[in-house]
């Protein structure tokens, strides 16, 4: 058994929106990326799985936002890795600053063999995991499962150099600035909290074309986001 | 009189594209977010201009990028200011890995006031950035002055929440990831030195249409992008 970790940051300028508070796209990023930190710090990084051509992917995320730390303020993450099974292990965040929790998440993680593109059974890293959970319930509940969805708008784009991570597929956190660009800057403005829930169910590469669909139903934006006929992720976001 | 200031990082996992390398847009964000940095110990930063209204804005810059160091590298970013006029001021950069040296730069950079969009008298902050220079030459020749291109190819897209930063409008880094986004794959991946040359005139807003326009002649891209039949930017990109 392990205890949490919490890792430091400040806000930059290149994380701040037009209202100079971080965006939730920048928050999930540094969540994000305390994941690859911590799993690297801990033996069990994407650096010392590409030995064996394995990588982690981001299964489903839920993120509760409940303030935008500004530019130049201090942030600290506490994350801790509470379950695993044989096909997913879940990862916490609990984000602080100086006015008290900004943000909480709960990831689920499943790992991947880079050269059949199957999930991989997570109980090869049994001994490095069990060392490495935290007796500590998530702060927040599972991400939902998203059906798909019959969208009222939809646009499409090709994926490019910049959407694609080190897993040669579109990263996550381009996924979270599509969403965020298809809601009306104002709900973004007055943020008073809210909960994004997305579920990754297939990759996206280099050259195929992106099909973004959304709805929306009073406080809550849904999305389909697809590529040539197939489901990549679904997301819904509520504001409070 | 000041001497050169050095700033130490980490390569992220989200600052790595495909090859595990840093791409060129986040080794040219680490040299802002440095700038940036440094301005704000230094007492001249955006937040003590924002007081009276005044904002940065870069207007050309020059980079060469020699390595792209690998995730998890630690880098060192030297940085300093060597020159300023009534309407610009000069911050260079040697950003250093274990390898040597992996990239320099040249900036060039005005204030805005934010309310008339004018360019102010940089004269206003002549003592606090005379305590600032250093004498150091620049360690690359300055940015190339473009002229308009006449495309081969072009195509637009709207510009969205997530390529607006606290100046409101479309951040600099995403002019460079469209300028990337925009040259074969092969060339990026088989980078054997390069240097980018780019010119900002004038700033898109939320809402505007951003056209991309381009021309290849060999090993040399070049670039116009417009918004409403107004040029915005204009880059040159050269491979070795």
């Amino acid at each position: 058994m392990a205890t949490i970790s919490t890792y430091n940051y400040t806000i930059q300028p290149q994380d701040v929106d037009f209202s100079l508070r971080a965006s939730a796209s920048s928050l999930i990023s540094y969540m994000l990326n305390v994941a690859g930190t911590d799993a690297h710090l801990k033996g069990f990084g994407v650096d010392a799985l590409q030995g064996q051509s394995f990588t982690w992917v981001l299964s489903r995320l839920a993120v509760e936002i409940y303030h935008q730390p500004k530019q130049y303020e201090d942030i600290d993450i506490d994350t801790w890795v509470n379950d695993f099974n044989r096909l997913s292990s879940t990862r916490n965040f609990r984000m602080r600053s100086v006015d008290g929790v900004a943000a909480i998440g709960f990831s689920q993680w499943c790992m991947l063999n880079m050269e059949t593109r199957q999930v991989v059974d997570m109980n090869l890293l049994k001994d490095v995991y069990e060392r490495a959970m935290v007796d500590e319930p998530s702060p927040i509940s599972a991400p939902a499962r998203l059906r798909e969805i019959e969208p009222t708008t939809t646009y499409s784009r090709p994926v490019r150099y910049s959407d694609i991570d080190f897993n040669r597929h579109v990263n996550t956190l381009r996924y979270i600035d599509i969403i965020f660009d298809n809601v009306p800057l104002e709900l973004i403005e007055k943020n008073n909290g809210m909960r994004l829930d997305i579920n990754f169910i297939a990759e996206a590469r280099y050259g195929d074309t992106l099909t973004i669909g959304s709805l929306a139903e009073q406080n809550v934006w849904k999305f389909d986001i697809s590529a040539e006929g197939k489901r990549l992720c679904s997301a819904r976001l509520e504001f409070k």
